[in-house]
């Protein structure tokens, strides 16, 4: 078994991803929000490119009062939407049994960008372990795609990836790892031991803090929250690997 | 200052680069070439995209016997060209004044991407700390671009780019670094001290060493033997930033 990290989701041929375990990641924070919603009981989240997408989407919905909106633009909340790109606002209450349809600047491009997969995880700090247990039982190579900030690199996201790596090489210490998956693990087990320092002083951290966001950073920053292992078919994502709904058929 | 470093060139938009120093970085080995080219008195590089593209602009030359073509695919010599793309090869005698038109499958490429940048240097480990002084000189802000492998993230061009992080901290220490520059400088700090060791663990000199270059991977791995910094113009490279002369007239 092979474990390569991307630092942004982009590949020479999507054919790379052929036959491999994907595993993607967006800590701050599309990806530990989509954790935080299946947790609670969504039924689904769909993520979008376009703002435009996204009201589309719940248009075509035979029962639209179960569909909620939810992302960002900028960090802020797009009017006419249910939900932010905020975890906590992700509550029981708000999302259970609901289908959330999220767009988002990189987590969902990222997503989009690696269905060549055989398999697609979905991977936050809250529920890396989770996640990496999950890509050893899969068996096959596994590619940890970053979301990054707009194609550019993100410490956050590659703290998670470095996270997984260790994860996996705790039990399958054979595991070959590329340049890019030493580098990440370099960078997990330097930061890690502090983890909610290294992330507070990622780029995207600062910009979430100074926008009012302190308590997403903090809650984005604890590891193994959650033991949910959402896993991203045809852009549905579900914690059902066998009952798969596709996203063309909203409800 | 800011110095920011990018692990594959790619961008969310080339407008990024708009009014600062890029350097450009393909340790194995088209910087590392074109470093040794320029070293030994070729009169300027000119880095093309494709096989054809080369033998084109050779044929378009009035004094063609002046012009050499040099360059790879998967690492061998391509039919017709008078040069690999080893730096061995590149010596006084063979280069002496000629204009090298080189292809190769990534620093090229990277070059090409990096062109809306105000100054684009070429760096490799064996000129590092000259194109890092060079770089301070302009007293814009950095972006390091490291050529990678097939937009594959490459440990040796991050080594590279770490070092000259840390070259610029040395005499301006409080230029501020973004998550890719501190990372890179986390990848030297880590592997510097034992520079040919990691370069040659990495995935692409394990390639080259496969393929018979270990000569190739201890000259591209020997920091700071020549201090030329070479400029790239308008798809040119030369060692004069004055005269500048454009690719399109070969000669």
């Amino acid at each position: 078994m092979k474990i390569d990290c991307r630092f942004v989701p982009v590949f020479a041929d999507a054919s790379e991803l052929s036959g491999k375990t994907a595993i993607v990641i967006d800590v701050l924070r599309a990806t530990t929000t989509i954790v935080a919603a299946l947790e609670h009981g969504a039924r689904r989240v769909i993520p979008v490119a376009t703002v435009e997408d996204a009201k589309q989407l719940r248009e075509k919905s035979p029962a639209p009062e179960t569909v909620l909106l939810a992302g960002e633009r900028n960090m802020k909340l797009i009017p006419g939407f249910n939900l932010g790109n905020s975890p906590l606002e992700f509550s029981e209450q708000i999302v259970g049994d609901k289908t959330i349809i999220l767009t988002t600047t990189n987590g969902a491009q990222a997503l989009v960008r690696s269905r060549a997969a055989e398999t697609i995880f979905v991977s936050a700090l809250t529920n890396a372990r989770a996640v990496a247990l999950a890509a050893l039982d899969k068996g096959k190579d596994v590619e940890i795609i970053c979301s990054g900030t707009e194609l550019h690199f993100s410490l956050e996201d590659t703290l998670c990836a470095g996270y997984i790596v260790h994860e996996i090489l705790a039990v399958s210490p054979e595991t070959r790892l590329t340049d890019g998956a030493r580098t990440a693990l370099l960078v997990y087990t330097t930061y890690g031991p502090d983890m909610n320092v290294a992330i507070k002083r990622s780029e995207h951290a600062q910009a979430l803090i100074n926008e009012g966001f302190s308590a997403d950073v903090a809650w984005c920053g604890t590891l193994n929250q959650s033991s949910v292992v959402p896993v991203c078919r045809n852009n549905s994502i579900t914690l059902d690997n066998s009952n798969f709904v596709s996203s063309t058929d909203v409800n």
